[in-house]
């Protein structure tokens, strides 16, 4: 195992120190392992709370600030927050407006958001989750029952996140937030694994000619293993299950974005999204808006994946709205 | 080898398909593999035009906009781009008050740069080069005479680009590109090779234990190969030869930049950067900004590199301006 690290056991504590030492626009609580924006609660603000296993960066302390999540809690490396860190992150971005939770489709997720929400709510806050599950490829898989929550999760944080900041009441952030989710869907392909520090070894073998086509972001079973295959099929492999499953041709258009698994340069990523642009011309499907680069990542993982986010004015206009995070940025 | 690509002949010109499709706001002239502003030249502006071997991204074409560059030639994997697209882009970007190049040292983009500049001055564009050389690991390499230009490049096509906008004069601007470039100082180390995707093979092997204190940006030899240590270790590796190097104890303080080389997880980095923070702090060097994250790469490496660079009021301010570029934005 290559890694930039000192005790496996430490990663994720010792890499939250570098947030705060990078980062002093945001007050991580390293007890409790929460990324917060600086100024939290925010009066009249309803609140953003996120989280999941670590190892999938910049998602999702690097998505906390103005304009996007409130405070973010880390789990260790692919393994789910416990609802302490959660109900702790709750009752401290809550201005008394109430507070979003957005979850991703994994069962621990799932869970002790779920705990954290009746905690807090005996403590007198409003708590309503909203739960990714956009990923096509298989219906229930290794860590979930029914779809795995990945790339639209970061679209969700984002325009979620511009209707929270413009003063939006709970109720109408969390249609937003699920308006979003009922409309984006998303594909992954993994050319190589990734070894979890703790584990030290490769999470699963996939041969040197081979790719899995459906990867999960933890490196879970996809739908097959395939020859290698040029980038322009892989586009037609990963667009093809999506527009299937959902209609984006017509209508306003939508966000397509191309992601980056870890271990896959940029300029391969721009190559991709130059093949998933072209495959969703011929389709007839118009692309307003594109995000390129590894945005929700599985450690160094070489691969892509691809989101489509079928979008009205409402929402790209929130997609559109300032945003001051780490991660993603733009408007301030 | 493992890449989302179709020919390997064609990976440039596909990116750049992509970069033009993602990224409306600038214009990609495909024949001469350029990227420019979009609404370059821009008048009464100084133009900054820098480039060099693909594979590095998002160096150049993902700092090409306001406040940073006005256009970036791309070479192919790991080549120097050709005279002709230098010549190309200067007289493009030059709005009458000239034309300032950014080179990293080496040899061939040195000399394709000058060759352009002559070219330009032919034709009455005055033009200026400031060539990068701070990576302290080795004085000359397999590449270079003298040192390698490295990470210190990003910063200061930052500063630079910063100063032009505000409509300072050419030598002016010149004069603070040679500023940033005299007080950074860069290190490097890889954990893994990389791939040219046109070779098919590693650059170089590197056993599982070992790793290669002082690498190049294409995998050229540092200084030497060690076992594999904790990142505290690595941090002092590469943080006291850039101390030894340039004296950053007292004065205004330093921008410190932790670089991603490519495969390496942001979880890592920021672990890194932490360590970083804490050889700093114990040097008495007092640290002003930061950056995190993977702006030079060396397409798919394992590894990082520490940039430190003393800044006074003015480097600070230009810093801290306004930039709208794809991978680095703020203030708009």
């Amino acid at each position: 195992m290559k890694k930039l690290i000192n005790d496996p056991a430490d990663v994720v504590a010792e890499a939250l120190r570098g947030v705060a030492a990078a980062h002093p626009e945001l007050r991580v609580d390293h007890q409790h392992k929460i990324v917060y924006r600086g100024d939290a609660p925010r009066p009249g603000k309803v609140g953003l709370v996120s989280g999941g296993g670590s190892g999938h960066e910049p998602l999702h302390g690097g998505f906390v600030g103005l304009g996007m999540l409130d405070a973010a809690c880390a789990g260790e490396v692919f393994t789910s927050p416990v609802p302490d860190q959660m109900l702790e992150a709750t009752r401290n971005v809550d201005a008394g407006r109430g507070v979003l939770h957005i979850v991703k489709n994994y069962t621990g997720d799932v869970m002790n958001f779920e705990m954290a929400a009746e905690l807090a709510a005996e403590t007198g806050v409003e708590v309503t989750a909203v739960v990714t599950d956009d990923d096509v490829a298989v219906q229930d898989s290794l860590y979930t029952a029914g779809r795995r929550g990945v790339g639209v999760t970061v679209l969700l944080e984002k325009i979620a996140g511009a209707a929270a900041e413009a003063g939006r009441g709970l109720a109408e952030v969390a249609d937003i937030a699920r308006r979003v989710n009922a409309n984006g869907r998303s594909m992954g392909v993994a050319l190589t694994s990734c070894t979890v520090p703790a584990a030290g070894q490769p999470t699963f073998d996939l041969p040197a000619d081979q790719m899995e086509i459906g990867i999960g972001i933890h490196g879970e079973p996809g739908r097959r293993r395939v020859p290698l295959a040029p980038a322009r099929e892989i586009a037609e492999m990963l667009v093809e299950p999506i527009l299937h499953d959902l209609d984006l041709t017509g209508g306003a258009g939508v966000v397509a974005f191309v992601n980056g698994m870890g271990g896959t340069p940029l300029l391969e990523l721009y190559l991709m999204y130059n093949e998933v642009a072209q495959v969703l011309d011929k389709a007839g499907v118009s692309v307003v808006r594109s995000l390129v680069g590894p945005y929700i990542t599985s450690l160094e993982m070489a691969g892509c994946s691809v989101t489509l986010l079928r979008v009205d004015d409402e929402l790209l206009r929130l997609w559109d709205a300032p945003v001051r995070t780490p991660a993603l940025r733009w408007g301030v």
